[in-house]
């Protein structure tokens, strides 16, 4: 009894958070490497699934290079890349198409049903939800590398209305009706700005931005947009945290309001992140408070 | 860090329950003598706030017998008594329908409202709520003692749907515009039904329905209408029970789901019974199951 | 049949006000010293029923200082003054509370709804309609009188919405909970500004504003702000009309059409003044015309 | 100041029929022979303006014979008649329908917009308003002359529902398009029945329905159906009055609660017959009371 | 087969030009001249009917000078002409009433009907619709000839909302109530305005505007305002077709996006204006492309 | 000139079944077979579209048989058949819901839109659209292979109202979060019966259901239940066409107004069906007409 007492005062202690939430727009992109198994994936779409009960809209955008490379190596599909970057034919855009939307898009929606929500899949070809052009590194042809054009966020919208929790595929379409891969960390930086979200929350494999990546204590709690800036300037910030880096700084300049990258890993990361006062990962602002 | 994951956990173990009791309307006394001191109401009212912010809608009535006594004392009215009931002349009347909606009430809202509720006062005078007539025992007077003719529940209806947290006092009126002191535990019966809640909970000084009142383990977990209606004629119901069991029972008639009485001292006992498997107090319900 | 006619000729005479006033808000003041007694009292509500069902939405706000001092008196409890105000004391604020909401507010429903409406109750606690601070003046400290810090007019806009006849009780509470005892007329002002209301009405018991208290005929049918500044000044306008034209230029600054002073002892003044081209009582306006 | 407050006694008389009303439908024919003079006219629109104000829903049917036969002299096309209908050719319905939807059904509009209403001109052309098929009496045709077949009631509430006074012409059109002039006191009777009418008001130049005719006492207050039906095979109703007697039937057969014949000459009878009770003219119904 | 098959092509081919309009308001004058015979004015409605169901709104006004000529005459009233305007006197004004509202509007919404529309008929003086006064030309008093002081849309927007087609009689109405009759070309600009429509369509008996009307060749199909102007000042324009221009060029100023004079007696000139890309009849725009 | 007139009169012959049609909802079975090529499924979509603009309501439901072949091919992954199914293990169970969902779906949805709709993919997991169980042939087991046991239609609803073209994959999803590969005719005749659909229409790569496969003279233009139900049991229907006919039988009996199996590579063979009234392919129905 003792206990029991005591966990409902632990219910009455997210009280003021959820007063705080109710209504607003969460973006969380929950990414590959954060997607260690299926125990911690449903650990997490539990938590967005209390969030939506709460009165939180969440939108999820997901990643998938992992299952993408897997496929491709059974197809035998070898790859390029430049600057990092997988130059994508329009043969391994099918498979990307495929894997993004059909395996990882559609396991996800599957996993948030199951524990009790009311999932659907979107991908940024649905109402060209995510316009999308070539994404130009230099003067190289990266074939089928895309960044967001256009937000067309109507049928996004729609199903948040309708109270659904949609769950969107990092793929953008031209007017061509060419398929594009996309950085989901970019994507759920556009879309947060495109929904006037309250914050966009990255989910990752990493504590958040440190000054010593090998030192869990040199974790930076909040950083505003021009130090971010001058740290990847000055090469102390690389890598895959750029673009979550640029996803958030994006999302600051359309007015969302808080902007943060989470250990996903970490049980909870997002409950506590918006349930209590103790700030976990880093916190990217407009300006130090 | 541990320590805010297992709290986390908490918050998810919920999660089951708050679907199960999305939208639905829970009607909730809190009588005068379960209301021990200003910390508790508190608490209790933090228990309600929570529920309505995870989507239940709950209803408040409340009671206030020992405010009532002690400010008839102030004034030096006395007052007969007549099979436990106060023979309530016109004067006392004036005093019950003043403390019940100016004092209780008042205070009540006030509360809700400091906990971060939006919470609106009602009496059954408002828009004629509760439409009364009087509580005839014997042949004997009581005054203005009255019991539930009707109760309109549009205005009440319209409260809800406006997303306010209504409290309700149990003063009745009838279609002279005379005011009458009824049972908080049978009008939360009657509302309980009126609008169709899914469950009616009364809160009191004990832990609900024992075999021996001296023997905490006496408790009863789960009784059937025919049940508690035997127990009341073999007069081992009693006092001021028998009117919380006959609110269960009418709730139960008009398709209450359940009914509980509990110990509203228990810190939390409201979070508990409706977020946990543990059921505390008594339950009374239609059929044994 | 000939007076049947000339009653129905009277109908239609008020048809051009009626048009004029269809969907428009009206604040009335129903003062405790203009309710000389149960009839004439009735006889007002009738009155506002009408306004209601050819579609103007009247709001009343009440006073009710006679009732406040007779409970005092019953409960022997003394009040010092300063300037006129009684210094409210936590136990007097607890009986002014009680009597104006409780019983006053809880009477004028219950006579509202007699008549063939559909009121509700309302006090400056529900939903925090009417947010005080103390009132201070020089450095006396009054204890709870307060003035209108805020007026938050949701809850009232919803009640008004659902078709109901909000009558507010001049109770007001701050961030703390703190009860207040605040000038009716002052609060009828400020909630005429927040509803935006197209008339003010104060009812009272002097024909309205004289220049001789004492002469019937000195009666000021239209005082513009300016000029009943000026008579505040000259002393010419003094003690309980002060805060009723404060009210008045109050509103008037927030936009509110028109204001009145009027005389709430002659029947239907509240009629006359609305559905008929005789002014009656003083009415104030930002300019003169 | 006395007459004035006598005169708003007379507004808050009227208030317990405003309330009864409130919401309700009520069709009010307005025939030709009624309509002595413009300013009898207006007055007749006034006291409909009043009613649509105080939250009644008028429906106008009216008629149009003196005017027809009017611009048929003016043409000089002769008519022939079979027991009292005119046998109506397709050049003589031209002139009825241009008559009566281009000249009453537009001065009516007028006028009633004149007098502060906002009306709209119908005919039974509208959206198939009324759909009619031709009247047979014995083997004769009759050309032209229709009976309701079935009344599309839908673009009359829409009209109603979007707060507009509808007028409408008596003319009926069948599926092959051709028009037909129908008796608008049966017009009207089944618009009652298909609007599901409060009242069926039918304003003629008659007290009502008279025992004998010369005779000005020998008024019928309340006649039931079955009475009715008998006088009129006995003789005793007869002319212009069987149909009136008829439109009321066939209302009070489809659920319209009550239905009158008034003097529409008599200034104010609609609201004499609405607001007092003191009933005017005839009223048919159902059953004896 | 073959046959079909093209035929669908053929309604594939109008898809880009359905998606443009669909939701558009698209006001068309059709007039007396160009309303040869029953067959052409059905094929016209069916056109309009299409066009309703395809999604696009559109709404007809109407002109009748022909069937005014001919009752005029058939009553043997003569009439007196200034610069080519009818003087109006008010038996003239009724004769002009009666004929477009009672006849030429009845006819058509008949008509359309009949094509399986869900027409209304509206005139000016529905709820004020088209407020009018007198037009002036020099001194000369020309009696009831009006012209548009103000258009009242709401009742044409309520019938549009409400799903149905209106057809609309070009008669104003001033402030005293009495009629005008008021160029139909005119009409059908200032409601195009006052509607924010797409485009403005005057159907007529030529084939737009010529250099000369004598030569078929000579058909101008684009003009811009300034164009427009010259040509009139400089005689090119004139008679009836300086009103259409005038008509198009206060549409075009009230933001109007195009407006086109064609030829009504070219089957389906309407879809063809629409659904293709062969511009036909003269298109009067605010600049040259 | 003249050959867009009878261009226009094409689009007028249309409008009785654009009518008919105008808000009901057709669901389209649109299968591998008869996606021959891209231009084709282009001009498919495109009658849809149209089908869209003119008030219809259209679904679709995709197969993929052959794109799964290709893919299983290409990762060299074997399958064993019986009766005909394959036998679906969990690894060829991920790659048919990949290239359904994120290949098929997905290009569908892009073609769509580059055409001009406002397409949106969804599959069976989509808030558990299509719920599914195990199908079971004899005692084999068959892996994924599925039926459907029920329909949620919500999402589906919800995507229709808001004006979306829904297109969906064949995919269904157990309680436990198991996919499985369901038929697609079989889908689409339960979601035809859930949505109570005006028509069910399967497009295929053959004219009909014929009497003799090899003479295109023998089709059977209309088929009862019953005669259908007797054609498979004497195997004169077989194949691939017995859950086509079964897909039917299944909609008629939930109250599907008509089902069609047409030939999808015929051009235009939805609007043939829909827009003339040369029935093609073959139509089921209940009974006989």
């Amino acid at each position: 009894m003792e206990e029991l007492i005591e966990k409902a005062d632990i219910l009455i202690e997210a009280l003021p958070y959820i007063r705080e939430f109710s209504g607003k727009t969460v973006v969380i992109k929950y990414g590959g490497n954060a997607m260690v198994n299926q125990e911690l994936i449903k650990s997490v779409l539990k938590d967005i699934t209390l969030l939506k009960y709460v009165g939180v809209n969440p939108v999820i955008v997901h990643g998938g290079g992992p299952a993408i490379n897997q496929t491709l190596d059974k197809l035998g599909i070898g790859s390029e890349f430049h600057q990092g970057l997988r130059i994508t034919t329009k043969e391994i855009m099918e498979v990307v198409e495929q894997v993004l939307i059909g395996r990882v898009n559609s396991q996800i929606v599957s996993l948030a049903n199951l524990v009790g929500n009311k999932a659907v899949g979107l991908s940024g070809k649905d109402n060209n939800l995510i316009q999308a052009k070539k994404y130009k590194v230099d003067d190289v042809d990266l074939g089928y590398v895309g960044e967001v054009e256009q937000i067309n966020p109507e049928v996004l919208k729609a199903i948040i209305n309708s109270n659904y929790l949609p769950i969107v595929a990092p793929v953008g379409v031209d007017l061509e009706g060419n398929s594009y891969n996309i950085n989901a960390d970019l994507v759920a930086g556009r879309l947060a700005g495109a929904l006037q979200a309250e914050k966009l929350i990255l989910l990752t494999n990493v504590e958040g931005i440190m000054t010593d990546p090998d030192n869990e204590d040199s974790l930076i709690s909040r950083l505003t947009i021009e130090e971010a800036t001058k740290m990847i300037e000055s090469n102390r910030i690389k890598g895959g945290m750029i673009p979550k880096v640029e996803a958030c700084i994006d999302a600051l300049e359309s007015n969302v309001n808080k902007t943060h990258i989470l250990d996903g890993r970490v049980p909870h990361s997002l409950l506590l992140e918006i349930f209590t006062d103790r700030g976990i990962g880093t916190m990217l602002t407009n300006k130090s408070i």
